[in-house]
């Protein structure tokens, strides 16, 4: 890349972050595109060279959000038990460490216009499709139907991450905790991805 | 009651499901009180008379659901594994029951503003010390801090159900696996809530 070119990427990346973090408290359409300047270190004028407005710069959030939840949805593992473990330990991870991004992606898809709004129902569509065959290949005996909800309980618990206290969020273990309820959780589905233990 | 506030009580009911649902579509901030009266059969200046305006509202559902759900933290069963069940059943059929409300709790907890959201930020301090304290009871070899991650999973599953696909929510036994999801999950503390089955 040519210094120009990582320079816009770079501006892009402050971008992101400050939008991620700013819609996160003030909600999308208390943010305003001033605050978010400041915040980002550029000139409104800067700001609006890289994205053309707020509504782009939901969208472009979206977009790196599903682009990193769908691809962990790939199966890696030969093992499907170990691969849903593997997809629920990656989820837990991202969500974690990701929590700004994760929140806005939860709560303001209904802040998202089109263009960007009917791609990305399509593209969070075949994303849950992708979810449900991991776990379906884990627990092949059970209904599509019960596939499907331990499926969303599942996504409701991990992405709650986003939302719990600081300080249970922050208690050592408390990640661990949270991936063990979730593998548990399938228990549901009449499969055992790990032991309960004492 | 007089026949005049039995007719009060019931407009605040049809303004208070209709803000839920539209506040659910668009948004607090795209909803308007013109589409609100609409809805609730009502003319602008009859709206305003039950009232003050849309933050009032706001304020009188989130009023409206921590009654809802502080009511059941309240022990009510002598075995406390019961009693936990008691809980999340609970839960789970009042978020499938009230969707849009719960909706709108999830999400616009940062639409709320003072004095309504000062209050109510203690009383959802409150109400999840006492669901800690159910699980606690429940749980008693647990640390702390892991009772507290645990609960925070079991909600993010349960309050999950406002936002699952509806062919996933309609799906007959869904709401059972909801349930037991959460159940075998409260296994990561240690304790067997029910039998995992087949």
């Amino acid at each position: 890349m040519t210094s120009a070119s990582v320079a816009r990427v770079d501006r892009e990346r402050r971008i992101l972050d400050a939008a991620a973090e700013l819609f996160r408290e003030r909600g999308f359409h208390g943010a305003g595109m001033d605050e978010l300047g400041t915040r980002a270190g550029l000139s409104g004028p800067a700001l609006y060279r890289v994205f053309g407005g707020k509504s782009e710069i939901l969208a472009a959030l979206f977009n790196e959000a599903m682009d990193e939840l769908v691809g962990a949805t790939a199966p890696l593992l030969a093992d499907p038990e170990a691969d849903l473990r593997r997809l629920v330990h990656h989820h837990v991870r991202f969500t974690i460490d990701h929590r700004a991004l994760v929140s806005v992606y939860q709560r303001e898809d209904r802040s998202l216009v089109d263009p960007w709004r009917k791609e990305f129902d399509r593209r969070r569509r075949r994303y849950v499709e992708r979810w449900e065959r991991a776990v379906a290949r884990a627990a092949p005996a059970a209904a599509p139907t019960a596939v499907a909800a331990a499926t969303q309980g599942c996504l409701g618990a991990v992405f709650s991450l986003a939302y719990w206290p600081g300080r249970t969020l922050r208690a050592p273990g408390s990640d661990e905790l949270a991936e063990r309820f979730v593998l548990l959780g399938f228990g549901a589905l009449g499969i055992a991805l790990i032991d309960q233990g004492p």
